[in-house]
């Protein structure tokens, strides 16, 4: 464990050097490592392979299997990611508020970074190279923790950025990597709060949840999300059967793919035989409410289905009464990630649109859009369930703090 | 215990009405509890009285007394502060950002409350209405637990808000007031994630840390100012000590009030006796370095009080050999609040504000200016000493967070 603070203590250092990096420098450190990573694919996907040969032996699900691979399009989209971060706007140092007080001292609002981040996730190993890219941009030191399934991958793409980052002057400590991934580990990191600014977990409900109930250092909650798509009364059946058909099964291991679908009562009849079918076609396992399960060969729902991120070509289905019932539901299952209605109404959206409690909710569009790219952002860095800092997608400025600078001629109050 | 849950769950569903009331309907909420406030003042002198009265009786320092005391015209000064939040604008409802994406969704960026806001805080009563006001302005509902100190004053604040306020139309439930101050009452409220979406402490260092230890809510952390002003070589001798009395001096008990005085060891010699003497004149006790020491009566410094906010007639002195040792010095000890240099050269002064690390950091002015008013937010609610969310004063954008709208005509991808 003194290694983890030791770890974490050299980032804290490093971020002090790193917050006073030009972006021309920043950017470049960025373009070594998007080359470093290319021209090191093969040891990347050797490292992958032993990875993937475990997680085979494990008997992890193809879903789980799909977030842990990677492959050359994967590590060409990671390089890409890395050049796209180096050609967006440098957020630090920008003015964003001040003025002149009465008194006559200058009051100027900063951009500054975090100084460092704190990343616990699971799976994915693209995620140790988004994450190292958008801190390094953003200025900010980062203590990566990744899953034991990932352990060999994520390593070495860690080992490659740090030696390519470092040869283009990034400061000794900025990047570390907890080679530990252990739990008592991950239990030991959210106590540092004396060097690590942050905390982000990204992963799973369980994972990010102990994070919440352990960590003394501040954090921000991703990701987790228990996404429903809710079929009113008066949608249009072939649009509502796209969007959940698309929510559902374009990428299920993914946090904004939905797990649940709540149905009118009114165009159940019509609309639940005809989704039944084209969720079957679609290799999808139906778990239903009572009422649902007059309509086909259902598994009937539990109460802890609702509750569940299946990740997974599984759906809980429950037919609802009202616009009310459904909001109820999914405000008290839900995750507050990504909240969808299909309707033809125009008060039964704005009604959705204001009562439900999530970071992005649709009206007549799949969830499957909350996205740092799609919003705009240029980056991600994790979607936020929580409300504070930051809710929805978390791009550069979401990675960043201010500080007040405030300059007089000798000003007493 | 489950009176404290009951509150909470009640303030939980009152945040929903809450969040839909216009802003009309909110500012003659706050409209009204300010004329009761003013209507009520001898029942709120007579419950502070019996504090005040306790307080004595437990010997109180007379710093902490200040903090508690309550007359008419504080009482006048709650009030108006209900009806200056009243006259701002209302941040609920505003579009902060947005577009039309590439395939066509239309996303609205949005103001919306945090939720229910939690409040753990000591001593001031006047704390409870500016919470009340701030939370209501802002559309959030509010849980309030204040100190054993201040219970009849806080009691009867709330109380007086309750019933005017929901005479004008605020929802049942809204401002919760828990009646039990004890500690236990206080963890068992940090545990509450279900309902309370952000907790705030204000006080001193010790709540503050068992707040951020304990809290399963997110935290923003506030207040504790364990600030300093450093006397750099080249210091206009005036204006350093005229800055010096000011910060330690004008209001001890309060956290913008300096802790520590850092003086630069080549100016010492001629302002060390001046600073000494003007310190002893205004009833200040110096705990002075050995070098200080040389310079007159003083007593020895510890390790301890470099870390203790004193919030009284005490200051903690040392001789520094370079705007780095202090910049140092100021990392390691202070509480990331408000720190000064005092300095007549540009490049020391851009150095100090680009190393320190605190919320605000002043040249050549006092850290007294730390404050909502003054730094052009309008209102307050405390300091923010955290990167995460809001950093220094907190006014009525920093009580808000906001939801992602996506409007579509079937979109998927």
């Amino acid at each position: 464990m003194e290694h983890i603070r030791k770890l974490a203590e050299l980032a804290k250092k490093a971020s002090g050097a790193l917050s006073e990096l030009s972006s021309d420098k920043k950017n470049e450190i960025l373009l070594s490592i998007a080359d470093a990573l290319e021209e090191n694919r093969e040891s990347i996907l050797r490292q992958n392979a032993v990875d993937m040969e475990e997680a085979k032996s494990r008997h992890m699900t193809a879903a789980l299997l799909d977030r842990l691979m990677l492959n050359e399009k994967r590590i060409h989209a990671m390089a890409a990611g890395m050049r796209k971060l180096a050609a967006l706007d440098d957020p630090i140092g920008k003015v964003i508020g001040g003025g002149t007080a009465a008194c006559g001292i200058k009051i100027i609002k900063k951009r500054v970074p975090l100084g460092v981040v704190g990343l616990i996730y699971e799976a994915r190993p693209n995620v140790t190279a988004d994450a190292i890219g958008v801190c390094l941009k953003t200025g900010n030191a980062v203590v990566l923790k990744g899953g034991s399934e990932a352990v060999h991958s994520n390593r070495e793409i860690a080992r490659i950025s740090v030696r390519a980052g470092e040869k283009a002057g990034l400061p000794a400590g900025a990047i570390a990597m907890i080679g530990d991934t252990t739990r008592e580990a991950g239990t030991y990191m959210m106590q540092l709060r004396e060097y690590i600014d942050v905390l982000i977990p990204r992963g799973r409900e369980g994972l990010i949840q102990a994070v919440v109930k352990n960590s003394t250092i501040p954090v921000i909650e991703t990701g987790a999300g228990n996404c429903h798509v809710f079929v009113d009364a008066s949608a249009d059946p072939d649009m509502a059967a796209a969007i959940v058909i698309n929510a559902k099964t374009s990428r299920p291991s993914v946090c904004n793919a939905i797990e649940n679908l709540l149905v009118h009562k009114d165009i159940a009849p019509t609309f639940m035989p005809r989704i039944l079918a084209e969720l079957k076609q679609h290799g999808v396992e139906v778990r239903g409410c009572e009422r649902t399960r007059a309509y086909g060969d259902v598994t009937p729902v539990t109460e802890e289905d609702f509750y569940t991120e299946f990740l997974d070509y599984i759906i809980a289905v429950k037919i609802v009464d009202s616009v009310e019932e459904a909001v109820r539901h999914i405000n008290k299952y839900g995750t507050k990630h990504s909240e969808a209605i299909v309707t033809s109404s125009f008060s039964n959206a704005a009604y959705f649109e204001r009562a439900v409690d999530a970071a992005a909710v649709y009206v007549n569009a799949s969830t499957r859009f909350t996205d740092g790219e799609v919003f705009g952002l240029g980056a991600e860095i994790g979607i936020s369930t929580q409300k504070l800092h930051a809710r929805g997608p978390m791009g550069l400025e979401e990675m960043t703090s201010y500080k007040y600078i405030v300059e007089g001629n000798g000003q007493i109050r």
